[in-house]
């Protein structure tokens, strides 16, 4: 599994801008930010559900709608998942570097 | 910028299971899991209002802030942002195997 | 306008109890407790956005949909609004006697 | 208890319009909006998480904290519970007639 997924899902929603809002789940949130942004949300609160049920299952997929949502927005911003990666990284001092020198081996 | 971030990040979180909470934020948060659901919370709204302001600075803090206490939950859960990643690239048939075939030229 | 209303409300929240859930929105929730808790949290949402939005119909709409909602969860777990007043009352030294009293003149 | 402690609460919350930010909780939250309107989410979520403890002097204690900062933000709007009452009436065809009647007797 490649964390490389947050790239190409991205790309994915940048792709979604060009499309009508009939068509895609994510063009009609485009189309009505407010109800983008209760999206977000409506998907933490059952992350927090899923949490206090303890169920496995249920927390991968609400985490997953949540951090989809907040992805719709970013891309909405002309933000991308690499700015909050970025601004993560900086917090704890982690650079990816060590595996990226890895794979450059 | 790469997204094994997320990796590193997840690793940190990890370590921190066997700091006392005294002295670990993180730590503190394992040791209180209502008020680590309540961040969650109070991250996704801070999220939502940074959007309805504009500002791109508070959207990247907030989200990363947001990320992170999901990712908080996540290694409480004995979770790993992996599992997230996993479920989103099944969704939308990404897989990451462009890059990481890329990679292993 | 009396406030009573929150009484009133009460009580029909508290017959709907013993109607079908196919037959009533709110024995829906009942049967669904989950899924009423994230109406508590959606309709917050919503709240915050119309605040921000700073539109006085959409404020009056989405807090009243809020208090609804926490209503309903109250009537579940067999409190009532005046458990709330109550609370509020205590909080801030007032005790709703001296206009009781003027009425009873 | 009367509900009548909305009205009374209402009117401590005008009040505090013409305090200073230092001297009063209130007056704090009307000179940082977004932060007041943070509140409501975070109270939101403690309901949320009282409701799934299952523990009625919490549930309690946060509902009525939800409650008092939606009023807050009301009153910020120079907007009254009664609107909200007015407009849980509406939907629900009740009118505190009845009781107002019986009390005018």
């Amino acid at each position: 599994m490649s964390n490389d997924i947050l790239k190409e899902l991205a790309a994915i929603l940048e792709a979604r801008k060009s499309e009508s809002a009939d068509s895609s789940y994510v063009a009609s949130l485009y189309a009505k930010p407010d109800k983008m942004l209760e999206k977000i949300g409506e998907e933490a609160v059952e992350t927090i559900i899923a949490a206090k049920n303890g169920d496995r299952e249920q927390i991968i997929y609400e985490t997953a709608d949540l951090w989809f949502h907040s992805m719709v927005m970013l891309a909405q911003k002309d933000l991308s998942p690499d700015d909050i990666l970025s601004e993560l990284a900086r917090r704890f001092g982690v650079s990816g570097h060590d595996e990226k020198a890895s794979r450059n081996k």
